[in-house]
């Protein structure tokens, strides 16, 4: 359910013709003029990446099934994953499907599980290609990709399919603890060029049920996850990029070692590219050629 | 089924590190190098829309399943289309689902149909957004979107996802079939321009089954759809670009009208972006760098 201020503020983008709604919640086509928005951003992530000498991969927005099964996905988030579902049935059948969907009877049970599942984070299909004995300093990486999450929504800022655009680094712990300093640094100071009142807060993952809540809690007591967030359409300001300290997790499941033979960390970083713009647009209004002359240079980089 | 031709490209391809497999046939993650022709072709293919007057838009690779099932698409390619499914139970069923997970069962009855729907073509969200009355002289559109076929396949020019850019015109009948022919030669040069072995030929749907071979060769012979083939690692050359014409199909769908009030005709054609790329591959050899002196400047434009 969206607030009365998050659907004003979704029916103002629609009016400025910034968002073209689809008909499902959280679903919805983008103009050119935020699609730039969202591209010239984007551009100085990937700057920053590339200084870091981050290799960039690209992954479509789909993942192995398998891969959802087994690294635990479906234990702490079962509600936000999604799977695709296809028809391999026979003639027969196919026009009995045919009949339904002009009934409008339901046909679900006549789709099977195929092998591919959406992909629910940009760094999930990372670290099964890190497999193996990094090199010496370890390896960091970055790509963008298109995001799953079921969790329908009125409020602009909650997509069910949005873009996240992710640094990834797998090394010695304090290496990659150190460098994830870094890129908070970095990326406060890049969204405060934009003039975003942009804060670092702990923060945990959107963990199901009520045994969820308790894990909630202790990880944001760890300190293993922290967020940057900045004030959108909602009372409390939206995190708009996030900060993960894996320690072994993805190290164990597919074996990428030290060079020493022991278990790397990793830890990634993933900005919202939706949400970045639209802060944006929300801070300096639905009209990206009236902003203040400091924003567009900062957001050309 | 891949051929051995197919299976030796896709490992040169592996080898060079140009694509990265996921595990899943028809999934793979894409070099920086190998995305680097691929948006550079893209680019052109964006300038010359661009020139066209072509209005861009930008879509998630999701669509309302609602429009899957209001198109017809399932009557004709149940066999292709991915709808997305997700939990939506309670704790204790959330359980369940772990269980089954970690024990390596079946847990496909444990999630439910969604309201989205993978997109099948980059084009199908334009058409509800055409609804109304067009301006005079019709209306020209440019998408690029990930498109889902579930055609698991080891032939590296079959994917499961892969990028489709697509123009798409609305309008009067003898204009969008005029545009039709101007965008046929305008690709024809682009193509050949990279030195790519490119035909066109008229070509005809995948529909199911046996009573889709029948609509099929109906649709060959009134030469409604035709594509621009080249060869890539098959003794066919392989399609990579279609040209289809509607007629009244979208038009009367979505109620798309003419100023006078008829009903307006569609058509769109589309890119394969990941096939083009490959076929640039295959013709001029893995290492972009030591490409011909004349194909690079026409990929840059």
């Amino acid at each position: 359910m969206a607030t009365p201020e998050q659907q004003a503020f979704h029916d103002e983008l629609v009016g400025h013709r910034l968002i073209l709604p689809s008909g499902v919640p959280g679903v919805w086509a983008r103009s050119d003029a935020f699609e730039s928005v969202l591209q010239r951003f984007d551009g100085r992530v990937r700057a920053l990446a590339a200084a870091d000498g981050a290799e960039r991969l690209h992954f479509p927005p789909v993942i192995p099934r398998r891969l959802l099964e087994h690294t635990g996905y479906l234990d702490s988030f079962p509600h936000l994953a999604g799977t695709v579902f296809s028809f391999t049935g026979s003639e027969v059948q196919s026009r009995e499907l045919s009949r339904r969907v002009h009934a409008g009877e339901p046909w679900a049970e006549l789709q099977t599980q195929t092998d591919v599942a959406l992909t629910p984070a940009a760094c999930y299909p990372v670290y099964p290609m890190l497999r193996g004995v990094l090199p010496e300093g370890g390896r960091t990486l970055e790509v963008q990709n298109h995001c799953f999450r079921h969790e329908p929504s009125g409020d602009p800022a909650r997509l069910q399919l949005f873009r996240m655009h992710e640094v990834i680094r797998a090394g010695q712990p304090e290496a990659v603890i150190a460098w994830r300093a870094t890129w908070l640094e970095r990326s406060l100071a890049l969204l405060r060029s934009l003039e975003l009142d942009a804060h670092a807060v702990h923060a945990s993952d959107p963990f199901f049920g009520r045994a969820g809540k308790m894990l909630a809690a202790s990880q944001k007591e760890q300190g293993f996850k922290f967020e940057i967030v900045v004030p959108i359409a909602s009372e409390e300001p939206t995190a708009i990029c996030s900060f993960n300290y894996h320690q072994e997790h993805f190290g164990k499941l597919f074996e990428i070692a030290l060079p020493d033979g022991s278990v790397a960390h990793t830890a990634c970083l993933g900005f919202g590219l939706e949400r970045v713009t639209l802060a944006l647009f929300r801070r300096h209004g639905l009209d990206a050629r009236e902003w203040p002359a400091a924003v567009r240079p900062a957001l050309d980089g």
